[in-house]
């Protein structure tokens, strides 16, 4: 496992008060950190921004006051070499410090921060294929700390590699935490001009942890789950801002950060549409990398076509029903669709909490092959009343209990072998259960249906997309029990012959024989490619 | 039949030369003709403009030349009363010309131009629903005279009230026309300098033959079915902009024109989609009553979001095998949905056009019950090669061979008989086939299943939208048979009782018997409201 510098120099750092920093490694951390004024109000009374600098890259970033007489500025170096700094602020102690350091290589467990590839795709900074499988962790920052580390150890094993999680607590899935992100006191007596940093502090340790496991933190700014119990769901619109500030100060140089608005947006009563685009324009404008930035919805969309959304994250479990379905909002947005919740594997009596392991699966077979990504979840009832966590488990964190991860790992290992650009639709208004590249990779989910066998077919791209499909062409191909988790190579080889207009078959007509069960996928590979 | 005064009036203008119009229904079109130069070219050397106002209502028309001497400038009036009108050229004998005129109430026949109305449906200017139920005949006002008058005969008894139709001919579907828009010979020999008058006044006539029928017009400014024949899919762009304008000039006084930038515009070759967003955006402008406007995808969907567009005019066919999916693009664009294609009824190899009747009924109650609106088509290939029509008959027109129209008629009668506010889908990720109004109507589309019984269950809209459902409110209920056209009433009525948190049933947990066939639908309507 990645064990950072990181987490020894921002100790450092803030012991001496001081940057002793004279190298980092790409896409690590950079900070400077200064003692400044403690009287006033920090938070609000004294400015703090330093710019980096190296040939023709520059970047302004905002510093933060992390409590104790000590302000800090990071910084995510995207380009290796040597790279200056100088700081500006109303505070003299604060102002006019100069410095250089430099950017190494990165080891080889640090790729960059994640990026939207290939229009509806994504790949790390470095140009590593990123195969998006996440879950939903919402509040497992906030559970006790053995919770949390049993969270780690759950993740480590697990197959995901981003985890939605809330900066707020959620009234439901919480109980009354010991940091909150505010001075003051639930409910009434907030401290909305001071933030706490401890908190903060906590936080980070939290999106440091996952990205250490290769995971990324998909951060949650806002949420409908606090329902007036605490206010943060309520806040005046010059507060929201400042948190989205502070956040984006605090967190924006961990590589492993996406920003996700809201979850459930439109079920925040007391926030309109306009008010999640004008946070929205506010982190991308202060985030100078320009991390992921969604926002995830409950019955109503947000405009995903907006210019500064990277991609639609989106709730909707009929969506991968089908890929068909699936495959409808690429054609919107032009971007890469996330389906971050499509209802969860577990045992409530509210229809979004009791798919099966089966079904979820299912819906993450479809969602592939229509080339977007589906996100898991799990929502098992504890059955033990002492346990750490009486409902709602992965909510909160903890052990999976579910039959999905360890089908979910069998597909993650797919997708690491599918082509690097993406699986895309080949066929979507005919034929959507084909994903694949044209002339190089095929992925057929059969889904529900029970074939004892399947006549080698691969359509020829009607508006002449992709590589042109040739008689002669030869191909292997395999089954995949995407349930049972095997993958049977079928002996020899298939050669294309044309059809007719929409499609290419095997020269001698051959099909593959099938185990006449559910859930099996063909995966077919050219092989002059692999 | 309306048989309006306009035709007379045109023709009386265009004698004189002169206006002489002292008096016009609301929503009829109300003409300036006037005598002009026509020395040099009077398409592009004279400017004519008129300008219409009474109290605060003030609209400028661009006039246009329309050949021997005359220009004229077409009004619609929307309100009723004294109208005033004063002119305005770069020609002396156009300029300054003054007058008055009365509008008048509205025949019966004419409810004015179709809006928008409640954000996913259409309704006519004086607030009449219009249920939109539309057909292509993409190229009939190019042919021959008497299948021209073969066409309208058949559309005198169809269900449509709406026709898709090109103003530029198509290449596959056309003979060598005996007009053409452009003066000059084909084709590499057209005056794109000087429009062919005689062309647009027998195409305002197909228009106005249309409105008599009460069928709007969608025409089809451009398409990629020219493929270079011609050459009028690859003019310009300052060619594109000059037709845009007079085709304006000439059809927007026509209260039942929509305008539809292009047929499969992604397929356009020489365009790109900033064209069609300039060209969009120009006829947005020019349009003084800003008639209903949109543009329709071959693959690639175009930018719905855009402030301009009225609607979307999608095509998709696998959008609507399902209502789940024909709603997600409601979600999406928050405009009214109209799938014009989702392939056609006929017997072509190519599987755009060889769905069953059957099929494409099925595609329509889909998406009826999503809240969206379906289009017909029919491409049966002719067995008489002596007949008018080769190929593809319902593109050109003539007579309909399908079995669809028929149960289009019928769906047409339910969707009259259906809330004037429109059909919305009332549980749209998890029950998607119903659709209707909560608390007053519901429309149950059971499709392809054949169930023997149905349990009587409303949902409980879990957001709150809508008439919220009570213990003991009564229902009656109808079977109605989507194929064989029959509607069957259920004896009896039902009494609500809460099920869950999702559902009512009936109190005496009642069921309905149905006739184990595919195709069929449950009315259920509020006894206080019908």
């Amino acid at each position: 496992m990645f064990k950072s510098l990181l987490a020894t120099s921002l100790i450092c750092l803030a012991l001496t008060g001081a940057s002793a920093q004279t190298q980092v490694e790409q896409w690590g951390i950079f900070e400077v950190a200064l003692t400044g004024p403690t009287n006033g109000n920090p938070f609000l009374d004294t400015s703090f921004f330093v710019r980096f600098w190296q040939s023709n890259d520059a970047r302004q970033v905002t510093g933060f006051y992390d409590g104790d007489g000590i302000y800090r500025a990071r910084f995510m170096p995207e380009r290796q070499g040597a790279w200056n700094y100088s700081t500006v602020s109303s505070a003299p102690e604060l102002n006019g410090k100069t410095g250089t350091f430099m950017v190494t290589n990165p080891p080889p467990q640090d790729h960059g921060p994640v990026r939207v590839a290939n229009t509806y795709h994504f790949a790390y900074a470095d140009g590593t294929p990123y195969k998006e499988l996440g879950t939903t962790c919402y509040v497992w920052a906030y559970q006790r700390e053995e919770v949390q580390a049993q969270t780690l150890q759950t993740l480590a094993t697990a197959p995901f590699n981003k985890v939605r999680m809330c900066v707020f607590p959620t009234h439901n899935d919480t109980n009354e935490p010991p940091l909150f992100p505010f001075e003051g006191k639930p409910a009434t007596n907030w401290d909305f001009a001071r933030f706490n940093p401890k908190f903060f502090q906590h936080f980070e340790q939290r999106i440091l942890a996952l990205q250490k496991l290769g995971i990324e933190a998909d951060v949650i700014l806002f949420h409908p789950y606090d329902a007036g119990h605490w206010g943060f769901d309520r806040m005046p619109p010059y507060v929201d801002d400042r948190y989205a500030r502070y956040l984006v100060a605090r967190l924006s140089a961990y590589r492993n950060v996406w920003w996700s608005l809201a979850n459930e947006w439109d079920f925040v009563k007391a926030k309109q549409e306009s008010d999640f685009v004008r946070i929205g324009e506010l982190v991308a404008y202060e985030d100078p990398y320009h991390h992921l930035l969604s926002i995830h919805n409950g019955m109503k969309l947000f405009n995903y076509a907006l210019p500064w959304i990277t991609h639609a994250s989106i709730q909707n479990g009929q969506a991968v029903e089908n890929p068909a379905s699936a495959e409808m909002y690429r054609d919107v947005y032009g971007k890469p669709v996330v389906y971050d919740e499509v209802k969860y594997e577990g045992n409530l009596s509210r229809r979004w909490g009791n798919l099966s392991a089966e079904e979820l699966v299912y819906r993450f077979w479809n969602g592939t092959v229509a080339g977007t990504y589906v996100g898991h979840g799990e929502t098992y009832a504890s059955t033990n009343k002492t346990s750490t966590n009486s409902v709602v488990a992965w909510t909160r964190g903890g052990v999976l209990r579910g039959q999905s991860p360890a089908r979910l790992a069998f597909l993650k290992q797919v997708l690491d072998d599918a082509p690097p650009e993406g699986i895309e639709p080949l066929d979507k208004w005919q034929n959507p259960e084909y994903g694949g590249q044209p002339g190089k990779y095929y992925l057929i989910y059969l889904g529900k249906s029970q074939p004892s066998s399947w006549t080698f077919l691969l359509p020829s791209p009607p508006m002449g997309d992709g590589v042109a499909l040739e008689d002669g062409m030869t191909f292997k191909a395999e089954v995949l029990d995407t349930w049972n988790m095997t993958i049977s190579p079928v002996p020899g080889e298939f050669v294309l012959k044309r059809k007719d207009a929409y499609f290419f078959t095997d020269r001698d007509g051959r099909a593959i024989n099938l185990p006449a069960k559910p859930y099996l996928a063909i995966r077919i590979k050219r092989v002059k490619y692999y």
